[in-house]
């Protein structure tokens, strides 16, 4: 899928590049190296290619959002890397959006990243682009604060989990609020076996979901977690009925809806609520809480409550 | 209950008194405007007169704590407002309390605060109101430490609920320590259909006390839930055997009792301890068990046991 | 089992030793305090002498270390803290650890610290000592960073409940990521009897296990946990079938087995990024998962596992 020259290219044009960003520090020329580093990353990552990304925004609030590489179970390729980062800033972007349901193409959730890929950034040679790569996520993820981060979009988000979430995909379903299983469908955290360990968040909101001694168990164990397993340990919260792919997504979207129902503002300042109480020291939650209750407190759904109160009496 | 003309009233007196801060400020005679304001405040709440809260300090070091307000479902009006406090910092200043049963009148609990003092407050024209209103709920909470709040009190605290415990009602049990629901009993954060969350902790203890998860369901979904659902999610830790209002109270002082046996110091040290686990960051936890710790070390009920124990050999 | 002398030796040293620190400062001779303190207070343990800490280090990478000193229920005298303290470290150099079961000699877990060392501790007169005995705790324990304490060992460990874990053993076991219990063994909190609260993180520890209400109801409550209670609140993780020693060693062993089969520096990483999840704010926790993920990826292990999958193509 990936030729193996892939690896070497991406080296010796990283090489290349470390040389033309010294000749620009030495010419004064070089001002924005981190602007920089980001395109650079990018260009890699569409060397990448194959599979996307889709949204499908729907008219009740709820966000579809569709990891379809089926070829190789959903695995991320660096131009899907790319692709989510824009879908998530559309979805951050949607003010009507309450809800977000992810799932992957062909009965199946996502099997992580391509390992061609990861082979080729893995290379001893080529440690400064993973440092990179890293630099990339966490500025596009964490540095403009509360916004571009799957998990902290001001929606209310399912992972809809058909046949199997391994490796990167299990990470990925710690991203999002609520995890959906269908029979027979699987969440692993393998990464033992490749000799990894989560690097992206995903152990500590493992701990967050399901506690301490569970995640330990889980990602040193590396076994595989089927619904009635996940929905003990709190890692799922129902096991849908179907698990045939269009009445799997119809049932997680009625699921949703039951919490997505109301104005959006409402269920986005619920949502972020909800975060700050479980992100944030106890202090810094309580400023958030207030700060956020200043946005609805008077709003227009809070003044048509007080008015249907009013006509009831 | 309360005359529409409040609301126009109360902002009425607002706006004389903005004036009159300026006029002070002018005159260098404004010196302390945060007293100031907390005065404004409770003059202001005072206007919404009506109910009562009621503390009954028991020899066994068990307060019980009544909301009575039962026309409006002990919904918490201006002056009750101010009464809680009150009683909260009675109950600070109780050197032998080791115990709080918090409960309604007319067996129910409360139904949050009273709608006209909400639909006042929340006049667009008032918005200064709210924020000094809140600005009197964190001094008086938070500011001074850990020692007005409610849930910091150094007391095992117990809601007891009865009937329905609904929005600001709801927010309240989560400033307990535990609770304990009668047969057919109901807790309702049902603030999404009021166009709001909450506002003053109350997300955030919910997020301690069920999880994220738990926390993000019950506010986005504004189910109400029963004594079952609420044991299987931990926010309620039994289900009484008695809806009867008196019984009912006779079950919760049993149930405390077990917890509230022993010296108040070391009770109250208890408490502590496991408050600071559960709010504080690991090393300041860490820091205060040693401190708690140094309190009850070598004390009168610890050299006490001390010599029960080498008698006994 | 100590002399009751042993209290006012103790005392009389430690005022020699103040006055002589206090001449010491008056000749600009008292250099390191912190080091001489704890020079002192190794050699007060040390007069608190019996029982031992054995460590075997098996070839599977698990560590077997046992608490020994069954005449007193393997309550730890003050040669057996200094031993402990010893033993940490060397496990803390041990490059092949992977696991760790702590267990106690005569099918019983611990009942805390001798009493008569507590006893002459505790003596009024001697408030310094207590002090500086907690000072030499914190200091070996916490300000050498993520070294020496127990529970931040690289090591996944497990406390194997056989008989009682009483008061400072209940509190001892909580300091590893799990813990098995035996038929018929029992956890016990019993500080409360004895005028106490735990000092030295366990409050801390069992609310990030149970939760800060089972937290409060175990240490105010002071009853006994059997093996299907602690299942229930999640204080332990499976009742073993073995109440004899040899046995319900073997099933922890193979118990443990399954979370530390693999290459050590990958389990010990896993251990790194759940304690990180579970102890740090979001976003340093983030920040040392991707850091220690850096020291497995590209890794020996991590090129094995993708060079076997190439193969497998």
């Amino acid at each position: 899928f990936f030729p193996e020259m892939a690896a070497s290219l991406w080296k010796n044009l990283l090489q290349t590049t470390k040389e033309r960003i010294l000749q620009q520090r030495g010419a004064s020329l070089y001002i924005d190296a981190h602007g920089y580093e980001e395109e650079l990353i990018k260009k890699k990552l569409q060397q990448f290619a194959g599979g996307s990304i889709n949204l499908s925004k729907e008219d009740s609030g709820i966000g579809i959002l569709t990891l379809n590489n089926p070829k190789l179970m959903n695995a991320f390729t660096g131009t899907m890397m790319l692709e989510l980062q824009e879908r998530v800033t559309e979805l951050e972007n949607w003010k009507d959006g309450k809800g977000l349901i992810i799932h992957g193409a062909g009965n199946t959730f996502c099997s992580g990243s391509d390992l061609n890929a990861v082979k080729a950034i893995s290379n001893s040679q080529a440690n400064g682009l993973l440092e990179s790569f890293c630099n990339f996520w966490k500025t596009k993820s964490m540095n403009f604060g509360y916004k571009t981060l799957l998990c902290r979009l001001p929606l209310i988000s399912v992972a809809l989990v058909q046949g199997k979430a391994v490796g990167g995909g299990a990470e990925l379903t710690t991203a999002c609020d609520f995890r959906l299983m269908t029979p027979g469908s699987e969440i692993r955290f393998v990464h033992k076996h490749m000799g990894l360990v989560p690097g992206w968040g995903g152990a500590a909101r493992l701990v967050r979901i399901v506690g301490s001694g569970a995640a330990l168990r889980l990602l040193s164990g590396a076994a595989g977690v089927d619904p009635a397993r996940a929905l003990h340990l709190g890692l799922s919260e129902e096991m849908l009925s179907s698990s045939d792919e269009t009445e799997a997504l119809e049932e997680a979207r009625a699921w949703l809806s039951q919490y997505t129902e109301g104005p959006a503002n409402v269920i986005r300042a619920v949502k972020k609520v909800v975060t700050a109480g479980g992100e944030l020291p106890v202090e810094a939650a309580l400023r958030t809480e207030k700060d956020v209750f200043g946005t609805v407190w008077g709003g227009p759904a809070n003044l048509q409550a007080l008015v249907r109160r009013q006509r009831h009496k």
